[in-house]
């Protein structure tokens, strides 16, 4: 296993925790940073993640367990990030060591609120990374699942079809399958759109509507989405592939999606403070709703879905009335 | 009301009960065939279907209730069929009247077991029904939401524009949003390809498969729907509209599916025949993987969930086995 590169994982949350066990099926040696003292005191003595996924065990010998980020991206040669879209500049605001020479593998499903970036072209931008060393870790993947080493499909979307490889073959194991895509921009839009849709889908729920309307929204939602995604990214893609249709769904109709969750209390008539304080944390998709808006005013894609989410909750719209309307231009 | 055809809706299940209720809310007569005498004497005494959509209380002075298929056809302008295609034939065995100068719509969702036909190239071959008077009515739309006036949208498929759009006026209401079309070929195609997806989506979870797996199951799905009509019928046509992508999510998620209820306890290891007892009725998804099989080895589309499906329904495949090969096919 000595001709993989090495790699570092940035986060930890539940998927950074699934992305470990991934890699830990095959490299012999991961560097792990996460913010929290407590958690790496618990995971060198239970070998667990105490927050996230608890129930994986993991062989605390292929650990390499920092709170320090420049040490865990010092060591690696790829380094994947998985830590919440909102939470990304924080995290990096200690950085010292130049990301320039790595390979960077997004698995954050957002944008960067302080740039409106999706997370490639925010390391492009503002940490220098060539885009040939940028790709994107995306679903349809709940990490829930990778615990439970329930059959899983990854793709692995990087200009660079080599640097995709070798990710493809560190992350591959007897649960997970991987595709190799080209389309970072793409797949990144999609990742951050579907969180979208998810609020939508539980918004339509907390309002009452029933399965019918919630398979009828999805219809519209992967159209929208191609759509949009077509005018940021004009390329020939498959909109129906899993990285798009399949992330789509996966988080639409998951009772656990916390956009879902958020929605769906937006949709039963919390304020959408409210709603935030009763999660004790903000659903992606929140950030997600005000930057494809404001991106879509340069492209003008139809997107009455993302347009009722966004006047919803940052115009103080009445969702009730609000969705009644989107109703009329959904087919 | 009074410049609207005269319909009469075939069939007692819940389907045809939640047409007759969509008819109900514009006009002021509808004839209802069903076979069972007691139901109807029910209906009369009760103002409820007994068997089907009790909750659903009919204004019974707007039906003319019969079981004599002959009265309600000679009757009627329009005759919407919505019952299981394994019993058309024997429904229509007593049939006297022409239906040749009839509009005949389908809400039969599968192929006719005796003709390996779909419903509207069946009434044309064997009732002289001309195409231009065939439509096909479809979802995403469980009748069990329609009784809840849940908002729903139906797609009525017509080559004759004029037709769908009378049908369109007579069973919109505020519940109920019609779009049309003119594929009836590829929406009625659709319509029993997805209770093939069904099943494999039950086999798969009876298996143990999880949410990522569903998700990208439907992704292909949805893919291989496209090529299997596009081979039968090629014409211009979106496969994520909700007559295609929206009814085979709401087959594929619905827990209520008798298709993916068929399927989930042949994944859990019942045989077919006992599965078939054990629910007393066969799914229309049974025939479906047959005709659909069959029809695909002269057109020669990738479909590889359909000939798993297949191989475990009638070559007596295991499920186990087959899906774990499967797996390697699907991306």
């Amino acid at each position: 296993m000595n001709d993989y590169p090495k790699f570092a994982v940035i986060g930890g949350g539940s998927w950074a925790t699934a992305i470990v066990k991934m890699l830990s099926e095959n490299l012999s040696e991961i560097a792990w940073y996460m913010r929290s003292e407590n958690a790496i005191a618990e995971l060198k003595e239970n070998f667990r993640n105490p927050n996230y996924l608890s129930s994986v065990e993991f062989d605390i010998d292929q650990l390499i367990l920092t709170n320090d980020i420049n040490e865990a991206i010092a060591y690696a040669d790829y380094i994947v990030f998985a830590v919440p879209s909102a939470f990304l500049n924080s995290e990096m605001k200690n950085l010292t060591v130049s990301l320039k020479d790595k390979v960077v593998l997004s698995a954050i499903k957002g944008i960067i609120p302080e740039t409106s970036l999706i997370v490639g072209e925010h390391f492009h931008q503002v940490y220098d990374v060539p885009y040939t060393n940028i790709g994107v870790i995306t679903g349809p993947c709940h990490a829930e699942e990778v615990a439970l080493e329930r059959l899983s499909y990854i793709t692995i979307a990087c200009s660079n079809e080599e640097v995709a490889k070798v990710v493809k073959d560190c992350i591959s194991s007897h649960y997970i399958k991987v595709k190799i895509s080209d389309d970072i921009v793409g797949t990144e839009y999609a990742a951050m759109l579907k969180n979208i849709y998810a609020i939508a889908c539980g918004m339509a729920h907390g309002l009452g509507y029933g399965d019918n309307f919630q398979a009828l929204l999805m219809s519209n939602a992967i159209r929208e989405m191609k759509k949009f995604i077509k005018k940021v990214h004009k390329m020939k893609r498959n909109i129906n592939d899993s990285a798009y249709l399949g992330d789509l769904l996966v988080t639409g109709y998951s009772l656990f999606s916390r956009n879902r969750m958020f929605g769906n209390m937006i949709g039963k008539g919390y304020t959408v403070k409210s709603a935030q304080m009763e999660m004790s944390m903000i659903a992606e998709g929140y950030y997600a709703t005000k930057s494809a808006y404001e991106l879509n005013k340069l492209h003008g894609a139809k997107t009455p879905i993302i347009d009722a989410v966004y006047d919803i909750l940052y115009e103080g719209k009445d969702p009730k009335k609000t969705f009644k309307k989107l109703t009329d231009k959904l087919d």
